[in-house]
């Protein structure tokens, strides 16, 4: 595990560098005070527009690594899946910039979010400009094979668009929660770009068909596995080490997945139903108290923690189909652990 | 002229069935009522989402005829551009979604905006897919020329966002209105995709890069006048005609093409500043009656129709060095001639 942090910070540190020079070659001279908006949303400028000498931290960067690990898993080389990795991270970044402005949400990873800085369609030009980079990486070599990546890229993005209707559609109410409404928007909000993430670098490594589709089904359970046990968190989480309040989901009255099991049953009770469709505000505290009274009654942490354990190894066998090379093979496996062991 | 009409008509009707195709294929049955969203934009569904048996009218698609009768002057036939054509008039959509939120436009083509019926984060998915959709569309033959031509598309997206961001900092008096500030935004607001559209059916008919950079400058030259001209009407345009109130763009305060030339010069009256700077509303009309007086005093009517003229001309030049094959050539000039002389 420590040898999958330090070689996780050594592919963000070269990603780092690719992806500068991706976002701040393109952006025209006229505009490069939007050029700057867009570095601030990727750490590297504060509020004022100006350089940062430390980067503000930008997450995990976790999809450009799979893209990385999976074409070296395949070839034996990360360089070749170098544009794929950049062009994921700017897609992720880009549905990011966008949801935070459907979410009206004011801060990301403890900043302030863009729209929140320099207005809402701004930041809808910014999430656009986020999404054109990213295509422009990925078509650099102008090569078949960069049009089949790309294609690929943008079936997931029409996918992540679709997942964010449906998540929208979910937390409205206008769609009933259940498992499988919980499962459908989740596969395309979270599942797809990881499993793009690990096509596009089996794809990269010109890996034969049969491997990158065992590629992308890890990434997929991977991609599943990850939400599954956010959303545990965000309930069952420390808050201590998550830095949300206590059972923050329920607070907040999100419909993720112990929300989904809980209301999709035949026998959910008219007042968990209530709980969840009032609009005015936080969850009383009480209410919160006697919701996880029910969760606990139905087992749903450790029926979720048995799912979770269930995709995780799902995701080991798919990369064992894959027949990947060493090292790399054991950095991907480490990835699915360390993400089942997390607890923020 | 009348040819003119009566080929974009064809055109136009060829485009409608693959825009169809386009957007009904990919996306997936779970987000149906998503796909029925797109499909109500672009004018064949109704506020309920049922299908109009009368599409409702969907603009001129000036866009995509532009790259379909390039190619067809460049190399005899249009099915080469069809994958272009159809790309280019989803991006065009994909930005008038978005424009519409950023401009909280309730109308657009006489009906209620996408997000004005469901809301800005649906309005902003929206956006986003049909972005999605349009480079689908352009990569489904996985060639090399279809990514460089996703390439091209994609720089142009680029600029379109920052002409969008221009834009909004000249509207917010965040950059000077000047005659430059007005140009450099209209350049990448309007011009780009119309110079798009053009190298994209150029390089579908496999044309000489010569070639395609003489249709590219023919399209960025329409598009600016055509822009001028839109600009011209929105001041001295019948109202009658245009539908919208006499001056309509003074009313709004907008700073198009005569405000940038009237507001740049170095002896602008305070007053007419300060009818600019104003953000209380519409101009109260004996002030729009002033400013008018003021344009009229410096002969800006004029001015501009020399400017069209010019551009006009500008591109009957570049047509006539792409050397363009008939009939297709007479319908390319025939474009030209019917935006300088429209009134509407």
């Amino acid at each position: 595990m420590h040898d999958l942090e330090a070689r996780l910070t050594q592919l963000g540190g070269l990603l780092d560098g690719w992806l500068r020079e991706a976002v701040a070659g393109p952006v025209s001279e006229p505009a490069a005070r939007f050029g700057a908006m867009l570095e601030y949303h990727l750490g590297w400028r504060g509020p004022d527009l100006q350089p940062l000498e430390r980067p503000a931290p930008a997450g995990k960067r976790l999809r450009p690594a799979l893209a990385l690990l999976v074409c070296e898993a395949a070839c034996g080389a990360i360089e070749p899946a170098r544009d794929a990795a950049v062009a994921v991270e700017l897609i992720h970044n880009f549905s990011l910039v966008h949801d935070d402005i459907q979410d009206h949400s004011a801060l990301r990873r403890h900043r302030p979010t863009l729209w929140s800085l320099w207005g809402m369609p701004q930041g809808i030009n910014a999430g656009d400009a986020l999404f054109a980079l990213a295509q422009i990486t990925l078509l650099r070599a102008g090569t078949a094979l960069a049009a089949q990546q790309t294609a690929e890229l943008n079936r997931t993005a029409l996918l992540l668009a679709e997942g964010q209707f449906l998540d929208i559609a979910l937390q409205q109410g206008d769609t009933p929660a259940t498992l499988e409404a919980y499962e459908t928007m989740i596969a395309r909000k979270t599942g797809v770009l990881f499993a793009c993430a690990c096509r596009l670098g089996a794809m990269a490594a010109e890996a034969p068909s049969a491997a990158q589709d065992a590629y992308a089904a890890y990434g997929m359970a991977l991609g599943l596995a990850f939400q599954e046990q956010d959303d545990l968190l965000g309930i069952w989480g420390a808050a201590a080490e998550t830095g949300k309040p206590q059972a923050a989901d329920i607070v907040e009255r999100k419909r993720g997945l112990p929300a989904a099991i809980a209301l999709g049953q035949a026998d959910a009770p008219a007042w968990l139903h209530e709980a969840y469709a009032g609009t005015d505000g936080s969850m009383p505290p009480e209410l919160v108290e006697r919701v996880i009274g029910h969760y606990d009654r139905l087992g749903l942490r450790g029926q979720i923690e048995r799912r979770v354990e269930a995709r995780y190894r799902q995701a080991l066998d798919c990369l064992e189909a894959a027949q990947p090379r060493q090292p790399s093979a054991a950095y991907l496996a480490a990835i699915c652990e360390s993400l089942v062991a997390r607890r923020t």
